[in-house]
């Protein structure tokens, strides 16, 4: 009953298995190889369109590269509150961007609402250099507590970050996820809605350790080989990395392993709603589950082997926990397992 | 005859069985789960006292964040001319360090002169703000050529630091050659005679991606998990480096396959020194080979299928080489067989 | 009727006059010069025991190499949410502290809540790499907005530091405007109370650059001329701001000038008071005076040659005004007379 | 006999008057006034083209701002060996560039030669991440040993850059000498030329603290105001700077300066060539005189009340100094008189 977080799974044993079919012979290092452009190949075909790949070995590597690609002296980066760049990331952001500022936006179940956003831009008015200057905006699919931006919540979202010039970011550490939960295709829940740059996690999905920078126009990608490389991110054996993205995309692997990560995170939420005395926070569509609980509760079920975290209340759900009670987490993955759910909704119910 | 470089070569098999064999189940992120504990209890096994250690994915990001442990503002640092730390890292460190300046020093075989290393330092004078203040020393152990300090060496260089105060960082990138080469225990070649931090390399020698920060005074390493996590190397499946090293270390991997990659440079050696119209450009006592070719034959030999590279006349060398003569630089492996090796023989004899 | 800023207004006339006395003959650049020296000894006097100084030439200078000489990796550090440091600085000490974060406090009349600093101090506990760590607490004295910190309220953000082990700044900007407000020893308000280190700000005060960094535990300043030195806030003719200085203590001039300038805020805040259809947003200390003006009234006053600004308004003062109203800030100097009050009353009282 | 550094001379009588006439009144902070405007004005007059400038307060500030402003990452700049953005500025380029790396040129008498420039920018091959991306070349008018650049010698420089096309940056902090040196125009000896972006000084010619970065391309200065911003330069009393220059440019004083200190220096020259057992170690155009002298006869006029320095013996000059000889620098100004001179040769002849 192991519901901790997304990255306490290993790897899919289609990914280890590639390692060890690559893990002989000699090939080119630093990116070089031939299978290093067959999966940057990839790339293209996934997204329909030429795009810039780099390659990294953390989410916190690619969306702090991210901010450095889109850096500007004094530059100031737009973000839900509770985003994993302001939250989580132990300030690589900043420092791998030279100092940037990251600024909150308000906005319900972990969307950046577009007139917040618009307000918090203004709040910065052009050539006011004692404020800095807006640089880019960011935003999470899925988002931090398991929610979606549909199609047209993108598109508010570009037409602010227009108004201002300002280029969007995703941080797509669950975009398969977000993907499966939608039914859209990368190139549709990206560059046509206007998305410049993504953060393409496949760490959480199955991989040991792959993340990777797309730039989806490889014009604006020159300097990227030296922001990876002057902080230490560019890998010499990088075809290790190749390795496993080539299991990972091979028969659609990381779509079957995110749906059904979704999949049993739906399961789980019914194992909630049918439970007494618990309900969900707010409905998640990835493979997040919110469920709010009586501490004593909570507590009880830790004891008895459940593994999942309280959840930090955001700020929009601060009316929806009542005195004793608190919000918790509990994330599926592509290790999850039917058994695992209905282990886990015995104990509920006894508890 | 694939002789490019040590980063070419995949993944020994016993490593890539490693991961495979810890791809399933769950365990804790972020460096806390057992296997990552128990593989940092083996690194005081083997440096024979308790040492803090840093799991990174590059070479790159154990030296820049040594650097940055190091680092102090307006810093400077000094290495031999050929170090890779001011050659090869792309300027990481100085980056990660926080715009640190890294100081080149003269010496014969790749490794600092100690006179010269004094006399740089004092080129840098306490108290004048207007050059900056010497921060560390850095040794590569083995050299960048090939070459090892003997335990007398580093105790003069230990000296020229403790004169001035000064840490010295050891780039151990190819530690376990250079190990292998001296017969010393990683104990006697680093902290007895007064090395502070080492960068321990494992990828070169049959990793995918291993590298270790090793702070042999722990509590000089308060500050290292938040260098790491702001420049964004810290791994959520930290245990895919551990199980990695788990295979490296178990039955002594490590030594064989640094014993076995040094064993083919001298047998490649002794194939220069008995062919004619080549020489070596020195003895190399580690796993490169450095050979003195004519340019036409040196051309020749990569067009048969040999790969190697010309190297860079280093300063100390420009008197060994004639006018159409190149140095050129053969690197072997783990994955390096006597076949390889007899085959370029052959080639190099009809050539 | 300039009441824009204190920095709209020259230099008073006996620094004019240092600057001219001083400007002949010649004298050790790079503050090392007699003069350099007595003003260095002047601080130990005014401050009642042995302190570091270091002369920049802005208040941002002051401020980010104060969070420069603070900083850790990671690191944050908390402030009033309508601090200089956050809001004007142009994300300067971000930059110069290696890419820190600030994070915003909330309290009431421009000061840090105590418990409100408490709680954001707890966001980031320690060990919890991913959220950074704290570093430092940063308090304004006088605020942003005119009100002063009572001893007693100082004192309890310095038990709040002292239970997270963390060192308190002191923005100084109007460092003498609020001693001649309390009637407090700079000592008194400083180090006694548990102030590690102050920027002590000269400028707006009657000076044409002058700010100092003022470090109360000298063991703690080492690194200190390396930090000015490599953001290049260094003079030459660092005499330049002695001479200034000189001028600035000789005979007690910037009590005077401080106490003249509160005296004028007083004033012109009981013009507010008395002038029908306006009322003061909250009572001033020092020398700034907020009031609350009818929008239209506003930009009318502006019309008829009266110069100060819209101040947007605070979160906590959200509740105080009324649709059509503006707070507005008037800032008054040591250039500032009776007779632009009077005018500035008159016109208010016919517009 | 004070001839230690021209930045041990105060300010100009008619600089310091300017100071005082400014002092009253209010008028725009932050660079916004009419008289910010007027000097602004000025520079295109005197560049006879629109640019843009910016103020600062140091010479370091100016370069490094420079180099900021011409910041890649991975960036590499190249400057002569001896030049001052290498040697005196505390790491400073390197840390406001983000880390960037300055990469020593050699040739004689303080200048760049071309043809070392181009093998130096050739070891940084495009592509090539693991060296680094050349970024700038950096030439200082007049050098750091009194030496000017010709306007041949310029575009030679300018031809190398162009071809690798990097920008070129001039270090003038004594610029003006090198005019009055070269007789040529302000614009004749840059953008004419084919430089970029100039540091131009006027602290060392008579000035207190008044540095300015021209950039000869307005719409490549963009991100300046930022960047003078965030690294703390942007003076909120700006307009103290522009008023030093109304006085520095008035009447050509500048120009009436820096070719009296020249005068000096000529005449000091004359002074050691007359003089038994010295000589020149290389003829000065501008206002540093440098002399080779017997070690115990330097010492002797140091004793006797002479202030001048030692000077490091550059890497070209090393076979012109003896054993027990030392090189030594002697810098005049607008403040050294003829009476300063002819004491220093009465004080030579009888030492």
């Amino acid at each position: 009953m192991q519901f901790s977080s997304d990255n306490w799974a290993g790897a899919h044993p289609r990914v280890a298995e590639a390692l060890t079919r690559h893990a002989s012979g000699f090939a080119a290092a630093y990116g070089l190889s031939d299978l290093d452009r067959r999966i940057g190949q990839k790339f293209n075909d996934i997204f329909e369109r030429e795009v810039a790949v780099f390659f990294v070995g953390t989410g916190t590597a690619a969306n702090s590269l991210s901010m450095a690609a889109l850096s500007r002296p004094g530059g100031v980066a737009f973000c839900h509150r509770e985003a994993h760049l302001i939250e989580d990331e132990g300030g690589a952001p900043q420092f791998l961007a030279n100092g940037i500022r990251l600024e909150p936006v308000d906005g319900n179940l972990g969307k950046i609402d577009p007139q917040e956003l618009d307000a918090a831009i203004r709040r910065f008015p052009p050539e006011f250099v004692h404020a800095g200057q807006p640089m880019a905006v960011s935003i999470s699919q899925s988002t931090e507590i398991g929610t979606v931006y549909e199609a047209g919540e993108i598109e508010r979202i570009v037409e602010t970050c227009r108004r201002h010039r300002l280029p969007l970011h995703m941080d797509g550490a669950r975009f398969a996820n977000a993907m499966a939960a939608v039914g859209q295709s990368p190139a549709e829940m990206t560059w046509r809605r206007g998305v410049d740059i993504l953060s393409f996690g496949a760490t959480k999905n199955g991989c040991w350790c792959a993340e990777v920078l797309v730039v989806f126009d490889p014009d604006k990608a020159v300097d990227l080989p030296y922001l990876r490389k002057r902080s230490a991110h560019l890998f010499s054996k990088s075809r290790f990395i190749s390795a496993q993205l080539e299991a990972y995309f091979a028969d659609d692997l990381w779509i079957e392993t995110a749906a059904h990560a979704n999949a049993m995170a739906a399961e789980l939420q019914s194992v909630f709603e049918a439970a007494e005395g618990t309900r969900l926070a707010w409905r998640s569509q990835a493979n997040e589950v919110f469920a709010i609980l009586d501490r004593d509760r909570f507590k009880a079920l830790l004891e008895k082997g459940a593994h999942f975290y309280e959840w930090k209340t955001p700020r929009f759900a601060a009316g929806l926990v009542g005195e004793n009670e608190v919000i918790t987490r509990l994330v599926t993955g592509f290790a999850t397992t039917p058994e695992h759910i209905a282990e886990f909704a015995a104990l509920l119910e006894k508890t």
